[in-house]
């Protein structure tokens, strides 16, 4: 097991688990800066992934750490339709980080970027007081155009690729008792740690005329779905849809022991990373055949109201005599 | 004065200091990424600006914190030849700040940026125990290339573009007292605080045949010019040459204060953002007289001994013995 005693010691680190150059980095790590070969336009996103805030170490791994530190971020260009090209890693050392930490956390992310063929091209190594990880990634555009928010109009189908509420279910449950919930939600607790990614599927949208926007839901449908919005033009709304059928069990039986509804918590959701966006209507159908997983959970609206399975939905909440 | 209580209360404030987009950012903030322009090869930084690791909130103002966490990371692209073109922000906000930190931090940070002609392209904020300021920024070659580390061969030019020590002298006597160094160490504190950005030098330096390689002085010459040195064929070395006549007064005095030597003093350095580079010994008269304070302070040699002052510098310090 690598000790690490000085930031040469995790540059060694990082030189065992990450390529230095490909043809997308010129010059890679070790200079004041990386070069690039852009012959398109970039997208480019931030994350910070920070201790106590976006995680805990008593229920993360190192690897789940690695991974979800990175994925967070890939998602973004995912939102996009892009094709993650690479990525910058700043981390936050505490001193009282136990060595052991680095092996899996480096060799989880690696695996990740070299998934996804991304390259780590720089960064910075700091000490301080929590473990903090914050990644800077960028994107090119393989299906010939980026998918920005909102652009929708009445009458689109509003799609999902990927759950909502499986994390928001695993990440309550672990706060809980994290024993019981790895047990007893295993999948939604793997949602909150692992997050798949979604880059095919956004790849795919961004090909397709067919669609108007997309985003990535980071926050739950309950807080993006209105930036979504406040991306189309006038004062759109949206009924939405989240039938039994549609919810995975474990969040229905997470709903039920809470004696909580099931749509509601699946709608305020949260870290699914899950695509959410906008088609035309008369495409939809076509498009679903092509991309499998796609689902229609709702259509935009002429009024500015959101509805969930025929209940108002306001910023404070739902209005249960509305329904 | 603006009261942060919320993200968007955040956003709103940085819209008012920040504008969203150029030619360069073709979609701004607020979507899952930002869009560039990128018509040519792009140079690419990220640094951590931590408190009570890089700075301290005791003797730098908020309007330091605001200036130095954007120029250290401005400083990576000049130290390339660059152009700096946009920039991403990552805040890490403690609870316990107080709102009025954040107008002239941001009104500090705007500045530099419009100064310089760059964009804010995105970014994210979280809460966390202490102050963060995560910079990625990137640039495009002003000057046809870039300039890495290293590529001399003996018989080259070391240059330095600004001082050595200053900054250290300024972060030295401000740990020790700050009232105290703020009155007598005027220039140091204000190198340490807000070091000078370097960019048209930098590009001047890319557009010269002469020049060799080029780098920024943020650990001081004992640390990087071996790092420089590395990146060169062959086993070479240097001979640098800081006579008292080359050091500024107020790194002289803090020597004599201590007793200790003041060339090896300025040597050590750090945090100087000073460029150091190397060119051919034969263009070097006239790069001089192109580029206003480019000065020679040593010649690379065949050998892989530093010296200082005609003293031997190893790993282990200097040896006084040698000279």
């Amino acid at each position: 097991m690598t000790k690490l005693n000085s930031e040469q010691d995790f540059l060694t680190l990082i030189d065992k688990y990450f390529p230095s150059e490909n043809g997308h980095v010129t010059l890679g790590r070790g200079d004041d800066c990386s070069i690039l070969k852009t012959g398109k336009d970039l997208c480019i996103s931030k994350d910070l992934f920070l201790e106590d805030v976006h995680f805990r170490r008593s229920y993360f791994s190192p690897a789940d750490i690695g991974y979800k530190s990175l994925a967070v971020n890939i998602s973004d260009i995912a939102a996009m339709g892009g094709q993650p090209c690479g990525f910058a890693l700043g981390l936050i050392v505490p001193p009282t980080l136990e060595s052991e930490f680095w092996e899996p956390f480096f060799a989880s992310m690696s695996a990740l970027a070299e998934q996804h063929g991304i390259i780590l091209a720089g960064g910075d190594l700091s000490g301080g007081q929590y473990l903090g990880i914050s990644v800077t990634v960028w994107g090119e555009s393989a299906g010939g155009r980026f998918l920005s928010r909102g652009n929708a109009e009445p009458g689109d189908v509003l799609f999902l690729h990927g759950p909502a509420g499986m994390a928001r279910t695993g990440l309550l449950s672990l706060e809980e008792n994290a024993t019981y919930a790895l047990k007893n939600y295993p999948q939604s607790t793997q949602a909150h740690l692992r997050p798949p990614m979604r880059v095919a599927a956004g790849i795919k949208l961004a090909e397709s005329p067919d669609v108007k926007g997309l985003m990535d839901l980071s926050d739950g449908l309950a807080r993006d779905l209105p930036r979504f919005l406040g991306n189309c033009e006038g004062n759109v709304g949206a009924e939405i849809s989240l039938p039994e059928e549609l919810l995975h069990e474990e969040i229905l039986r997470y709903a039920e022991s809470k004696s909580i509804s099931a749509a509601e918590h699946a709608f305020q959701g949260g870290e699914d990373y899950a695509l959410f966006g906008a088609a035309s209507a008369d495409g939809f159908a076509e498009l679903a055949e092509y991309i499998p997983g796609l689902h229609k959970i709702g259509t935009i609206t002429a009024d500015n109201r959101i509805t969930l399975n025929g209940r108002e939905y306001t910023a404070g909440g739902f209005d249960h005599f509305s329904g």
